[in-house]
């Protein structure tokens, strides 16, 4: 047997009883030939002792042990002198009767400690051993903990997990496939689902009812820091439901892991429409742990806003940076007015980087005294500068912080302001949670490149009935009955109430420019259901990595991952992808082309 | 709202209520100007009732109901005149006030009912309407049940789960990998896991200690009626264990299956030796809900029986089938003497198909009266004859059936007889459970085509320490600690503890013939992870699709699997694998050659 306990088990409790432990080396020092071991596993650390008046055997093999070799041990458990009240094994120690290396150890290239000194490659090469850390595998952990509870949660609710397929069709409209030669049918591919969309609308038309899935996804895409891949999924997909439903369930689902896996309770989550949130924050999805509402000086794209109304009778020579801007839109960075000529030259240069592209950045300063000063007084006079700080509803030492530019690139950069300016006023506490629904999103959205409109969330999306007439005239105005959910800023999930009439999908996909051949080719299975009696139906899907970051607090879902991938989609630790052999390659029937 | 309840909940409890409906038509009649209404959603069937005084908008939309439209009805809760007991709902009805068409539906190609019209090849093309079917369905209700039951168990006992990744590395050993070329590392490959095998092994490195994933694998094999490309695992690890504690484990979770599931509870799994395996029933997962154990007349292959003991002194011209025969075995079909020349003609062809490929069957009744009566009676005499019956224990009215040949082949090809006569003689109830461990595997097996050994489970499977010194003399001697579950005949589950050190793995490599440089090549990341602290583990690996056809009393695993691909790797259903784009193949660096 190798043990009768854990290392993070035994207690004031088992004192005199005689155990055997099984764990890695975390130290292990020499006092006067008193050896001192702190052994660990994934349960904790407990301290072993070795006296001086011990077997001889025994101390030498003590002294031989370095970080990291694999021991059992067996011996009493006793009442330590100098306790640590920071482990729950604090209060006692192993006086060590047997010791046995099971396995020696190399020394780590990186200490295996809470901070460790290795960087992130170093880290990624030896991820087995990253993953002994108590961080890394404390992610994991609650990882397992979430997956657990959105099942019981879910199977309670009366969902049934099916398991969809892995090897699938490459469909064209989306992002790009990752796809699999068949041996079997040479020169045909399988692809590897992006979601598992179409089976779930499927299984709906099955009548399965409620189904939902904790389920792999893959997208071949240029990687950022905080994309993988192969991610995670928890689907879901309901019949019988309208978007109400859908609201009610999922927000059920979010409660119920906040307050099992980390014991808090939320009001119900606000909602916003899809336009008040770009109007807002910039952005459809805002991190409302903050305020700092955008407040816009013009916004020419709205009719009754055609005149520059918040500089009329200003300077005469007016301002051309704002004259000819489609929008001049701001916030109020409350109490920042003390801000330094150096801080302010940092936000412009922050606006300015080429990740934003902004042109610059115009202040008001409220200062404490009352007085308005910006930084384009001379276009500006005061009555101008007391409209501003009317709409911005600013107080003496706040600061007022003003882009100018084409409307939907404004608020982008604005948006990035923002959430710089909350960073540097630590209004983004990570402890603090803000969920809030986005609804109402545009069903279509312009593409530039292809000039035609693309489905902002799918091809299956439905448009709000009171809008279809648009779909003709001003088809970017038509809403949809699609919805996210966003926690802290972050999207950690999206649905919609999906199209269940034929008639209907086919008009969409003329709409998203498919000829009726093509909607066949690549979805004439679905159209054909539908003709067989397909209820209403729709559903979500949260990212579950983006959801177990943001639960661990961490910026980026790599370290919820047990082996991620690094930006250039190679596993360093395995040396993936590889090279296969040329027999490999032949009876699959494909040839490289480098 | 499309629902106050669903088609299974109401009953005489609820009379008088107002209640909302939504479901399919299952079938619709009139009768004298009533139409009655079967209307049915995933909870069950709800009888509808729209009477000839009723307006006459309802009746007309009535009757225009075929079968599979989609309906929602609003109506009143009444008592049945004439009740149905078989179904929960059976003593209501439902008198409708209001009737909505949600979505019409074509007639199906097969009938929506337990007993379908529909072949194989229309259930699978339209495999959405095949899994409105109540036994589908309730397949992949038993399979979301045991999923979770599984999770529960093993969340219990302490496992976590850990997601392993889907795109690794290729590795020509073992079967064919499906691999996927790497757009952003041009010529290179991912390959589709055929298990996490060595991130399992990785995370035991790691110190997770018990790992467990249900996970789905793949492998680019032939398939069979009973193999699909992607197939799911249970898939498990442990650390500081031996091969006890994960037999007792995985007994103890597939007790809480059989239990929490069905309702059943089993005395301790029986253990059979390998050995012993294959010289009682010529198989490694053999049945055992019935005895039928195979008595050898020979076995040349023991020192002790080089000579045919059992008809020495018997026909004096001898008999050239056993003589020349490595083995001669047979089993002792009870009660099966009266059998008819065309009974035994059947099994004689039933062995001597290509399947099977024996040569014949030789055959002795031992009859009411006591005499004993040989299809070889001409070359034995009444005292073989009678040391055969000893040998067997055979009693009047039972069949001996016998078959001679080279050991290997004649055990597999009496196995199979044997479980012919299984299913003949009822002896293989679905409704019976049997399960037994099989251990002390052989470490290696020899492949003829490469001429060298191959692992029998896998490269990383211990060999008992005592056997060690037979690698370099007898290597298809030496056991290993690997362990099969096996379940009426069905191998289950398999698993080993595995080498945990560096020189013991690379001379298993060694002795699978790698060279230094492949090994390092292929597994260099494992063997380097041994050098840094690897614990002793083992695990093991369950078939999930096939624990889930057992449980469901099935043959095959297609019907535990939403959607399945047929024998050639298609999915009929969405017609995949298909061709892609050239843009898409440009895009990977990869040309079809077909």
């Amino acid at each position: 047997m190798h043990r009768t306990h854990t290392c993070g088990q035994l207690n004031i409790n088992h004192l005199n009883q005689n155990v055997t432990l099984s764990g890695w080396v975390q130290k292990s020092r020499d006092l006067g030939g008193t050896t001192f071991i702190d052994m660990r596993d994934r349960y904790g650390i407990t301290q072993l002792v070795i006296n001086s008046d011990d077997e001889e055997g025994l101390r030498t093999k003590a002294r031989e042990l370095g970080r990291e070799f694999v021991i059992k041990v067996t011996g009493q458990v006793v009442e330590r002198s100098n306790k640590n009240p920071k482990i729950s094994t604090g209060d006692i120690e192993i006086r060590v009767f047997s010791l046995e290396i099971l396995n020696q150890a190399k020394l780590p290239p990186f200490m295996i400690e809470d901070e460790t000194d290795g960087g992130d490659e170093l880290r990624m090469k030896y991820r087995y051993l990253d993953l002994r850390r108590n961080p890394v595998r404390n992610n994991l952990i609650l990882r397992h903990k979430m997956a657990q509870e959105v099942r019981k949660y879910l199977d309670l609710q009366g969902f049934l997990e099916v398991e969809t397929p892995v090897l699938i069709k490459s469909t064209p409209e989306g992002a790009r496939d990752f796809v699999v030669p068949s041996r079997m049918n040479a020169g045909e591919f399988y692809a590897l689902p992006q979601s598992p969309q179409t089976f779930k609308q499927l299984l709906m038309v099955s009548g399965f009812d409620r189904y939902f899935q904790i389920v792999k996804c893959f997208r071949d895409e240029d990687l950022r820091a905080d994309r993988q891949p192969e991610f995670t999924q928890i689907d879901c997909e309901m019949a019988f439901i309208e978007q109400e439903d859908i609201l009610n369930l999922f927000e059920g689902l979010t409660r119920h892991m906040f307050k099992s896996v980390k014991d808090l309770e939320f009001e119900d989550f606000p909602r916003m429409l899809y336009a008040d949130a770009m109007r807002l924050y910039g952005s459809d999805k805002p991190d409302i742990r903050f305020e700092m509402q955008f407040v816009e000086l013009k916004n020419s794209t709205l009719p009754e806003n055609e005149a520059p109304l918040l500089w009329k009778g200003g300077a005469e020579a007016g301002f051309p940076v704002f004259d000819n801007a489609e929008m001049v839109v701001g916030i109020n960075a409350k109490g920042c007015a003390h801000y330094t000529r150096k801080q302010l030259d940092e936000l412009t240069d922050f606006v300015k980087r080429q990740q934003i592209g902004a042109t610059g950045l115009i202040y008001m300063r409220h200062n404490d005294d009352g007085s308005l000063k910006s930084s384009v007084d001379k276009f500006f006079n005061e009555n101008d500068l007391k409209a501003w700080s009317a709409a911005f509803d600013s107080q003496p030492g706040d600061l007022l912080l003003i882009m100018a530019g084409a409307k939907d690139k404004v608020r982008k950069q604005l948006n990035e302001l923002r959430l710089e300016m909350g960073n540097r006023l630590g209004l983004r506490d990570k402890n603090k949670f803000a969920p809030l629904w986005v609804i109402d999103f545009p069903l279509l959205e312009w593409d530039e490149e292809s000039e035609r409109y693309h489905a902002m969330h799918h091809p299956f999306t439905s448009p709000k009935p009171e809008d279809i007439a648009l779909l003709d005239t001003q088809p970017g105005e038509v809403r949809a009955n699609a919805y996210d959910l966003v926690i802290n800023g972050t999207e950690i999930g999206g649905g919609s109430i999906r199209i269940h009439d034929k008639t209907l999908q086919s008009l969409m996909f003329k709409h998203l420019g498919f000829s009726p051949e093509e909607a066949q080719k690549q979805f004439g299975f679905l159209l054909e259901a539908f003709e067989y009696g397909a209820p209403p139906h729709g559903g979500i899907a949260f990212g579950f990595d983006r959801l177990v970051s943001i639960f661990a607090g961490l910026d980026s879902i790599r370290d919820v991952i047990a082996f991620p991938k690094n930006n250039s989609g190679r596993d360093v630790m395995i040396d993936s992808p590889s090279t296969i052999d040329e027999k490999q390659m032949k009876e699959l029937c494909i040839k490289t082309e480098v």
